[in-house]
């Protein structure tokens, strides 16, 4: 047998204690499969004195967690840290130019410096290993590096965020509108405390924008992602989907199409969707999260398992100790840096889409005729239009209506000629129809 | 770059070509993912004149497969033809014995010879894997091997068979029996003209076998898979299972116990099954498949996707070469085949299940009381029975029920009991539930 391998941990959380723990719980498996045994030989956190329920007796303590990277007795630093920049981003190019292979579960600092940090591992011929960056425990990661490697990908997307997933599962499950739920799951520990990440999609657009550079090759793009929450749904859109045969998931969404220039451009969007029931992404419920591959040659692909919570997460980071264990080390975005393309964005406005709006008005005369009078002189196709009476709680009017395939832009001009228009309430609510 | 990879192909059927099309078609992607070219130096199959819609011009032919080992061009072995014995099982001896990698998608083979294979890459230090073998395009070999090589699993299980699974969810949609649908299924391409292995279970049997070695560390015991095929299951089971809010798939599934001499016992089980609707296997119809793992620190992962076909299964046969070309090579089966356990195989008595039972009776006074009373004789508890008038079509008298949980061999004592009785017109059906 190898001799052991030798980590140290930064950050000592959730998900580091839950590290700590798998790492003791499964020691024997673990030694066997890595082929070597895995040892703890250092830690660091804020608080020394803190108790985190896990003996660290046995380990040597860093108040500085940089410090973990220049250690003689360490050859791989796990960083549990978080955070974009700051000590987690140190931690990381210290340890990698320090040679020192590096695993983390960071989707921020991924999501930024991603690119960067793995031109340090090749120069250093370090390990850059991220699982657990993406949807938890759910090894979709090493699927897309591994599993679909054969394939070019037509799209990836997916369910990517577990707290806007259990608001609105639990929205269509209640009927409840999203503050009501948003504050029972910060009752319950289901989302943080300031949840604007979580909401606002853009932890599934960190998540998306490191999916995107593996399945495409492309060179990360986080600003590209144009993300939307979904703070806008109300409990009447999800009433209406359902009518209308659909769930609302918050989906993140990738793919790629030639320019005129025949650069390859990327379209990264993270958006909430009408998901058609049969979908096998409109089953998907709770804080679950699932992936969708679809290849050239493997067709559709699904992986779906818990997106957080310490067990998982503590997974999918031990996974990637094992892999550099085994010595089964590449390319971190499957193909070296030099060979990852900068990617412009798609201006989507050309893509066809079927979209469901959602207007509230004012209860007079005229209204209809107005808004479907923008929708024709915009080249908008109605297939259908529901106007709901006078709600009982606020006394507006909802008009919701799904459109034809058509280009997006049809659907902004519309909307532009509604713009000001004294009859609108509130801001229309515009969901696409995931495509099949 | 690394110089080519040389590849050799034996078998030329619907996988072997699917592979040539598909390194054609992404051959550039395939070189940047791989960090070296893949080049097919040699090919083999029966009929060297058969028009197979690829240009196999470029490449030597072999009359003989086995000489595909012998050669100095070639890097790997991928092997196409099928069959557990006769010369793919020649071909895998002298490829891996000459130490060159090998790649296969023979699930038959790998089941009942997989682990000598395996002792025989290792002493050549050449590589075994078999992606393709279990459930085509989904990588689940991957995704058990390093996705969830973290975690102790509790259970494996999954829908391996994809003809089994079509005829299932066809009967489910149109109301119609078994052989209608075979015979449907057999003309669409979708069942082979000898079916014997898809529908009596043996197929999934392989593909179970190989996944339980994997994620479990056992030595591959393909002779005790218990296994039970789809033939019995009537149109009216399934209509009895809609009613009761469950859907019937063919389900393979393995789990470990301890026994009371310490060692740990494996139980592997193809069966039909009755799903809850709310399970994600219920939604999973026509030729899809869907691997389940639960793990102790992951929870419960789901893989799916494509189980056969030439895309789909080329796609993982490739997948596995890529990962060769990039030397990411470990144990075939997790960890080296002297940490294989042999593992004894559980006898199940003990197990507890909620069972499905369906009688087909004589109309006569009397059947539902002795029916019954076994049932009591036996300890077996009835959680819910419906008794059907007598069909449109055979005039016989459907009893169905849904135990509850109890052990599994009190439903056996039952079924003994009521043996040799006049009043059963054909032998019980006995689907478990699956356990959530
Ligand atoms: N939680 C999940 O389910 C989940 C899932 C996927 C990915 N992630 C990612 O995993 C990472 C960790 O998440 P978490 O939930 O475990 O966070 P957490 O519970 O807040 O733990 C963060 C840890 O980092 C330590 N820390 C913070 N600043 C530090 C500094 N300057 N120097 C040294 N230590 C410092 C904290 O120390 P003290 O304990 O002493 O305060 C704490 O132990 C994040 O990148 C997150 O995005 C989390
Ligand atoms: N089809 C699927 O969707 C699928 C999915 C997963 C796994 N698999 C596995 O993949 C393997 C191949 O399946 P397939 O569907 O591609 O089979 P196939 O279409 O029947 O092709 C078999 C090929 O093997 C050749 N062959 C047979 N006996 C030979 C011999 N003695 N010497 C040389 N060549 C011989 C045949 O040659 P000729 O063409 O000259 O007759 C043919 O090209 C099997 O192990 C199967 O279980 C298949």
């Amino acid at each position: 047998m190898d001799k052991p391998l030798r980590i140290a941990i930064a950050g000592l959380g959730t998900v580091g204690t839950g590290v700590i723990r798998l790492l003791e719980t499964n020691r024997d498996l673990l030694t066997a499969r890595a082929g070597r045994e895995i040892e703890v030989t250092a830690v660091s956190a804020r608080d020394r004195n803190r108790n985190r329920g896990v003996d660290l007796s046995r380990y040597a303590w860093e108040d500085d967690m940089t410090a973990l990277a220049a250690r003689e007795d360490v050859d791989l630093v796990v960083e549990l840290v978080g955070g974009s920049d700051g000590p987690a981003l140190a931690l990381a190019r210290a340890s990698l130019g320090a040679g020192k292979h590096f695993v983390t579960a960071n989707k921020a600092m991924i999501a930024h410096h991603g690119i960067a940090l793995a031109k340090t591992a090749e120069a250093h011929e370090a390990a850059l290993k991220f699982e657990a960056a993406v949807a938890g425990g759910i090894p979709v990661v090493k699927g897309l590096r591994e599993g679909t490697s054969a394939n070019a990908l037509e799209r990836i997307y997916g369910i990517l965020n577990g707290t806007c997933n259990y608001i609105l599962s639990k929205m269509e499950d209640t009927g409840a509108d999203f503050g009501e739920i948003l504050a029972e799951a910060q009752a319950k520990g289901f989302a943080e405390a300031d949840p604007t990440f979580d909401i606002q999609g853009i932890d599934a657009a960190h998540k998306l924008a490191i999916l995107a550079a593996i399945g495409f090759g492309a060179r990360i793009d986080f600003d590209a992602v144009r993300t939307t929450g979904i703070t806008q749904v109300k409990a009447a859109d999800i009433a209406q989907a359902d009518a209308l045969g659909f769930v609302i998931r918050l989906i993140a969404m990738a793919d790629t199409e030639t320019g005129e220039d025949g650069r390859t451009r990327l379209l990264q969007r993270v958006r909430p969707c009408l998901v058609p029931k049969d979908h096998p992404l409109a089953s998907v419920d709770g804080p679950t999260n699932a992936v969708v591959a679809e290849g050239n040659f493997s067709g559709r692909l699904l992986f779906q398992g818990a997106g957080a919570g310490d067990g998982p997460t503590a997974s999918a980071v031990v996974a990637d100790i094992i892999d550099i264990a085994r010595e089964e080390i590449g390319a971190p975005f499957s193909i070296p840096v030099a060979g990852l393309e900068p990617m412009p964005p798609v201006e989507p406005g050309h893509r066809m889409e079927r979209t469901y709006l959602r207007f509230t008005v004012t209860d007079r005369p005229g209204v209809l005729a107005e808004i479907t009078a923008a929708m024709r002189d915009a080249g908008v196709s109605i297939e259908s239009l529901i106007q709901k009476g006078r709600a009982d709680d606020g006394g507006e009017v909802l008009v919701a209506m799904v459109t034809h395939e058509g280009p997006e832009r049809c659907i902004k001009e519309a909307l532009d000629l509604l713009d000001g228009s004294e009859s609108l309430t509130d801001a229309p609510l515009v969901l696409p129809i995931l495509r099949d």
